[in-house]
């Protein structure tokens, strides 16, 4: 399905907020079927969830047939998830991911539909490996960057038949272009190259 | 064809600068057949091109099956047009549009290929109505605020057999938010409703 989509030049998964929630996460949690299987399901948490060993070169690379190529970097890739939150108590969720922890260090942001009703919630989070802090930053630069948007029902998406609400969508964001095993930073080069043509 | 498309969810026609060159503009100019017929073709230079004449509401309609929604606004949209430019003497281009012209305001900047080629040049232009200082404020608040994001052909791109080197495709964005007669923003109240959730 993804395949046939990506015929067509200049076409990309692009998901509005809105969209991510009312075609992908609501129907997912209500257990209907989805409009596009391009969507990876994966265990984003738990002791074994280091997000450079859960998500392959292989996800990476079929994530790519889809996604839009960030301009400001040729080093920075997105991918779609589902995963599931591991609830701790009532009210927290579990964050350890491995060799690490998802950090939200951002306010959310309620996402609305167009009638202006509350359909989800979106939280950033930033990927930062336990332990001490210089070997924190080294593990860290090796790896790249990760960031995680995380979209989750709220409001009226939750007034219907939702089976499994600890169900999230999330946007995973790799910038290798701080990584120090990388050194492909081809594109940052090209505004430099900007000066003034008098038509 | 665009119709095809826009039936999975989230999936847009948001083209990078590339895509635009090597998919859209260079096949055009040498008159080879495209691989999407959605963009319009308009004459968006001379004494009738006023924009908000020649791109009819139909047009914006159209567009919007396949555009991706702004998220900062609901009074803002773009089309993707091919026009071709009109050349004054050999090296300037008239930029007159009916009851105004397209101002270049920034810097041009340079389109290259994943081989660091030059492939195309990118110009950002804006409308503004002819006249008086004050009539043309005022005009413009009535239409609305207009951006071009022009693009043409340079570098290896002119190497191969093109017939046609004055075409350019268009980004045209209309913003209807800075128009009088326009009251809907109501994204814009949204990121004011972000407050801290503690998880």
């Amino acid at each position: 399905m993804s395949m046939a989509v990506n015929t067509i030049p200049g076409f990309y998964f692009t998901p509005t907020d809105e969209d991510l929630i009312t075609f992908y996460l609501k129907p997912k949690a209500m257990r209907q079927p989805l409009p596009w299987d391009g969507i990876l399901e994966k265990n984003l948490y738990g002791d074994n969830a280091t997000p450079w060993v859960i998500l392959t070169e292989n996800d990476w690379e079929i994530s790519r047939q889809t996604a839009r190529a960030y301009e400001d970097s040729v080093s920075k890739d997105e991918m779609y998830v589902f995963t599931k939150l591991k609830k701790i108590g009532t009210v927290r969720f579990g964050r350890v991911a491995g060799s690490g922890k998802w950090n939200d260090n951002q306010p959310f942001k309620y996402i609305k539909n167009r009638q202006g009703e509350i359909i989800g919630i979106k939280k950033i989070f930033t990927f930062k490996v336990k332990g001490e802090k210089g070997h924190e930053k080294m593990d860290h630069m090796e790896k790249g960057h990760w960031i995680m948007h995380q979209y989750t029902l709220a409001g009226v998406s939750l007034v219907q038949e939702v089976k499994d609400s600890d169900y999230a969508i999330c946007r995973i964001i790799r910038d290798l272009s701080k990584c120090r095993t990388n050194v492909a930073e081809s594109s940052e080069g090209q505004s430099r190259l900007d000066i003034d043509l008098n038509n």
